[in-house]
């Protein structure tokens, strides 16, 4: 009963906590967007960078700052009501909290990707029914739609999933390590590690972030990606230092650990290794990642070349790119996987989620930067500014492009990372539970192969749902503002003073948005559900090693296509190579088609593809016992157990 | 070194075996394509459409006779030499046959792959080059290459792809068979049951393909698609009767199996439904293709309706088409799994494949028949026959369009039931070797986690080099037009009487082709071995497991989604729907757009996925005891052992 309460209390903080934090990086968004367009056409890149920068940085600050401050008030509260013996029980309580976290992610991300793609890909399809209105114009009603959706799925969903794994990753490795009786003899200090390694993540990005603002600013346009790339350099080795003091301080010498791999003795070095490896492996995931979505390179030129002949080939070479980006980001995740997993277990792997985190003021601080500039140009652009205004502004957004592409790297690393150490945490409570019998998971027995196919296939269901909800929503949205332009033909005259209605293009998005998270939200919550109801533990297992193993690459593959079209069309845009011809030629048409396509690809299925992984694991982890309770875990229809 | 000797000749008589097969397939669509056209002009639907079909019966038969006919005689010549007890061996050699059949394959079907494509995605971005240039036009250089292409990817490498599961499915059965010492002692009848289920089809095949010719001949256009339809439904249920009456004749009534998953006591009834269950689930899998491919039902309109708000929504439509599409395919695959290997272990797997497979002489009929059609319009036009022959060969082709698809959905769920029998046949036979210390495949420990994870990122890797090559290759065909065009300015007149350089053409297919085909086989052949070599045997099952587990997906939704691109072209310039204004129109462009992208994915990138599951598989297999001997299983890096 005590335990039941508890679960939803630490629930409800952390869904209020991740919405207050959306909350918070959303007004701050909105009041900076038009100063950091004023900073560009006052004073200069230095200001405007700074200005949106900061924006982000509150984001950032606040969402770590908060989620660990309510994180660890919870839990000092709750370990006022135990003894230290039954910690194991307290922190189970705890996972309650990620999973409101992640329950609140799956309206940011996937709503909020719906959101803001309806209404990106409804603003651009627009140039198809009145020719040449430029991007961003007012006299486009679905305009304000697409402004509003950046902020809702680039701020606040971003924020959420990150807020997710970042409660999720911290709650796991506190399960873990209150369950390991060698930590729970060391003291809360021990028990709290993970805790610990967060907080001084938090300290050692504020450090740092006086870098980019006031020791190396940023005055040329050339200097904004490697400034932003550096800041992540920078938090990343300022951790190890951080990472090293706080095990030292905290973690006994050496433990005991009865994994689900095997029983073992882990070192506290090699817990370190554990952090310290999620945290380089997500900087080089991050590097890899803006290889190949930032125009600075190869692969994205090669994507706006390839426009010379067609928005078919952009397409093609665009999807093989995305294929391509994949190796070595999953090249590390395995290293990281191997290495924590073999020298702390499950607690290992969580530790790296946490590492791999620990940087996350500065990873939220740039993704928040991105939105902030891209409405930026679309205020500079509607307030007719001058138009060097909005190619500073372009210049700020570009890099913004790469960094969320960057920062969508990290988002999927730690959401996988997660949800394997979310998902030991579920086969170890079954299998203390069933005294050892479902503590195998076989991959060549009849009902776990064929779950691992179904699983494999549950996020190409996800993406189907999420891309044609995006399509749907963006043709009604195109359907509306031909009917406003029917109606009033006036505001095709570009002197027209008259506004279009707006507000309806924003309820297309809000209703399309609530509406098309419904099949998606069923289909992740359900299906652990179902599978672990009718057909047992075996099955969910299954399921979930399938989703996870098929998620990470359709999710890595998705983000990185669409990044990568999306500057491959601001490389022409830009000017940057003269055979392409710069805006309004055909090459920049073929590289539009390209951008469109990857809208949805980017922001809405691929992104949402963690939910699917993390909310999924978490499902499994909080219904256990009701798994277990139906015959002994074999489910209703009494699967014979090999 | 007898061992060595006989699997080597299983090899050249596999690999010889699929060459012959593909020539003659090649050989007689080339003579059939213009007796095609011919009929079409001369007399009408009915005869056209038996010409093309009859062309398509001599590969399936051919191939499928010629396949069993010198298995079998391979089988008995082996067979003098051993003794009953030691068949289990002989078999062993057998694999070598399959290996062959895959080996030709990888040639066929990604070697195949690049050339058609290249060739084709060239001939369409011609149009971009010089306008108004219509499809199939002589005038275009690389029209040739384009029919040839059709010849070599879709007849020959269809072919020997179909022919390397045909072969290996009946060698792992058979092996698999030859190490139950019941079905051993039960004489010779009951090892060859794979074997007689597999001759039986293709009798049955030729009895009801009169149905097509004779009984209910194709009279108008509607009908296409329904007879070859029809067809398979018909040899599926007709495989039924024919397959019980072997089980009764040539299987015991129980035999006891030392599975992977568990000992077990298998039955007659059992065999009968894994066999069933591989036969009916294939008929679903062409037919759940079909509804997503063909341009009679909602999804295809559905996309080409998307056209009308231009190419970006409908490739944004076409891959949520795509990703929809596997949603009920891997439903069936895993039920198949699930009652097979529940029923007879990994024997079961290997009937089911053999039971899909059962009307392969009927599956590759109409596989060839399409691009017979294909090659029978691009004659038509060539020779500036009237427009209603081409009208007639177009409709056709667009059956055979669908066909393809259904074609390739069997090819892949025999792909991927194959390559599931021999990776438990690799996983049994180093079970074996170290008395049982390799028999569980954990999914929870660092090793087969990471590799799992690796396995699972193959198949993009894979596509992203085949996808690129495409693209790559094209472009240079593109250049080549580009130069003829230039140097003889004659050529863009219409009636020119001069004819371009088609053989430059066909050169730079051809050479792209085996140049491009370097890396994506490199990889298959030795990330197994790498694995192996360095990582032991618990990493090469993840890397299996996870490029089983995504190539399936990915598979699925690639073919899919390139089949619906191209029928819902021919929907839009077949003048189907009025509203989307027929060929020339704005949507037809976006439509031509789709069709470019989606031809790389389904019959480059996607089919040659099927290469990737089942060489991976079976050289795996035929290296086990190379394996096995390094460090005992764990590689030159001695991996520990959990």
């Amino acid at each position: 009963m005590r335990i039941g309460v508890l679960t939803m209390i630490s629930f409800l903080f952390g869904a209020i906590t991740s919405m207050v934090c959306g909350y918070i990086g959303m007004t701050v968004a909105v009041y900076s967007n038009a100063r950091t367009t004023v900073n560009c056409m006052r004073e200069g890149f230095k200001e405007g960078f700074n200005t949106a920068f900061r924006a982000g940085a509150v984001m950032g600050f606040a969402l770590t700052g908060l989620g660990i401050f309510v994180f660890y008030v919870t839990m000092c509260g709750y370990s006022s009501l135990y003894e230290p013996a039954e910690w194991n029980i307290m922190f189970d309580c705890l996972s309650g909290y990620g999973l409101g976290g992640s329950s609140i992610a799956m309206f940011g991300r996937v709503g909020g990707g719906i959101y803001t793609k309806a209404a990106d890909v409804g603003a651009d399809l627009v140039g198809k029914v009145i020719e040449d209105l430029p991007e961003d114009s007012p006299r486009n009603p679905a305009t304000i739609a697409d402004n509003v959706g950046d902020n809702v799925g680039d701020v606040a969903g971003m924020g959420a999933d990150l807020f997710g794994s970042f409660a999720e990753s911290t709650a796991a490795a506190l399960v873990i390590a209150a369950q390991t009786p060698d930590l729970r003899n060391a003291g809360w200090g021990a028990v709290c590690f993970p805790v610990v390694v967060s907080a001084s993540g938090i300290l050692v990005c504020m450090i740092c972030s006086f870098w980019a603002t006031h020791i190396r600013p940023v005055t040329t346009e050339d200097k904004i990606e490697s400034t932003l790339r550096n800041q992540l350099i920078l938090t990343t080795f300022a951790m190890c230092p951080a990472i090293y003091w706080a095990a030292t301080t905290y973690l006994p010498e050496t433990f005991h650990m009865d994994g689900v791999a095997k029983s073992m003795t882990a070192t506290r070095s090699g817990a370190i290794m554990c952090v310290v490896s999620g945290s380089i492996g997500g900087l080089i995931i991050g590097v890899v990642t803006e290889y190949y979505t930032s125009f600075g390179y190869e692969p994205v030129r090669e994507i706006s070349r390839a426009c010379k002949t067609g928005a078919a080939t952009n397409i093609i070479y665009g999807l093989s790119l995305g294929y391509r980006s994949c190796i070595v980001p999953v090249f590390i995740l395995a290293t990281i996987i191997y290495v924590s997993f073999e020298s702390c277990d499950l607690y290992g792997v969580s530790l790296a989620a946490v590492g791999m985190l620990g940087n996350l003021a500065t990873g939220l601080t740039i993704d928040a930067y991105g939105p902030v500039c891209d409405n930026a140009g679309g205020i500079a652009e509607m307030s007719e500014l001058p138009h060097e205004v909005r190619e500073k502004t372009d210049a700020l957004d570009a890099a913004g492009n790469t960094t969320a592409a960057v920062g969508k790297g990290f988002a999927i690393g730690s959401a996988s990372l997660v949800s394997l150490a979310l998902y030991g945490a579920f086969v170890t409570r079954i299998r203390d539970s069933s005294g050892g019998v479902f503590g195998n998971v076989q991959i060549l027995t009849p009902l776990v192969f064929a779950f691992l196919l179904i699983g494999s296939m549950l996020p190409y269901w996800f993406s189907a749902l999420t891309m044609k909800s995006v399509g749907d929503a963006a043709a009604q949205m195109v359907v509306e503002v031909k009917r406003q332009f029917d109606l009033n033909p006036e505001l095709r005259n570009p002197d027209c003073a008259m506004r279009p209605d707006y507000d309806r293009c924003i309820k297309i998005s809000t209703e399309a948005s609530l509406r098309e998270m419904i099949a998606p939200g069923a289909l992740v919550m359900l299906a652990p559900l179902i599978a672990g109801t009718f057909f047992g533990v075996y099955a969910v297992y299954g399921l979930l090693t399938g989703a996870l193993l098929s998620g990470v690459q359709l999710a890595i593959s998705m983000s990185n296509t669409g990044g990568a079209w999306d500057n491959a069309k601001k490389y022409i845009s830009g000017g940057y190579d003269e055979s392409l011809g710069g805006k309004g030629s055909e090459f920049y048409k073929a590289a539009v088609i390209g951008d469109t396509v990857g809208d949805p690809l980017k922001d809405t299925s691929g992104p949402s593809l963690n939910i699917l992984m993390k909310l999924m694991a978490i499902m499994s982890l909080v219904f256990a016992d009701y798994f277990y309770a139906i015959n002994n875990g074999q489910g209703i229809l009494r699967m014979p157990v090999d």
